[in-house]
């Protein structure tokens, strides 16, 4: 049977909760999260580094991404979506501190070298 | 390096195009696609029966999703998401005549069973 039809959207976690991490859907190959964020920011000096791909999109709201040796911050707004390999360092400098941003984020296994991978249009 | 940002709402293909499916990334465990329909349905008589579980968000338009055994269709709207299951018989009853309907798909290898599949709220 199917699972039950929601909103992403709806049901967003109070501000005050901090940086909220759901997962829609999971194997063992995929995680698709929904993350909802107030404002945070990756620590000062900290740096992701995955294991797997990560393809992002951003729902509502604004951030700053922000990869290794870059000048600086690229802004996602509603609608940006981003590839971020394996292994390539990054942060969230910054989300907007005025609404909640809300990410889709699909954690998968890498393919080596990625088979395909571009952003619209 | 990272990936291009782009927009997921940019650069939609004319209405004429009929349904317009985009790659936006890519491995051998998983498959990132926008799909833009113009009114379009699944061909009367004919379901979806896939190998690959298929997650699905609706960003713009709206559209029926109609699982075999069911009663009618269930109407998705912007920001409402599904887990179509490997397996699960299903057709798109309708899409928005009025506007264009923009999907997310991301379809990956199923475990069997599922570890964790559901929607928001």
């Amino acid at each position: 049977m199917p699972s039950e039809i929601g909103n992403i959207l709806a049901g967003l976690p109070p501000a005050l909760s901090g940086e909220v991490v759901d997962t829609l859907a999971e194997s063992d190959s995929v995680r698709i999260e929904r993350i909802v964020s107030n404002g945070q920011a990756t620590p000062e000096g900290e740096w992701y580094d995955q294991e797997r791909d990560e393809w992002v999109l951003v729902l509502a709201g604004s951030a700053g991404l922000l990869f290794e040796g870059a000048l600086e911050p690229q802004r996602l707004v509603a609608g940006d979506c981003a590839l971020i390999p394996a292994g390539c360092r990054h942060r969230v400098a910054w989300t907007d501190p005025d609404m909640k941003t809300v990410w889709l984020a699909v954690h998968f296994e890498s393919t080596n070298p990625p088979r395909k991978a571009h952003c619209l249009p």
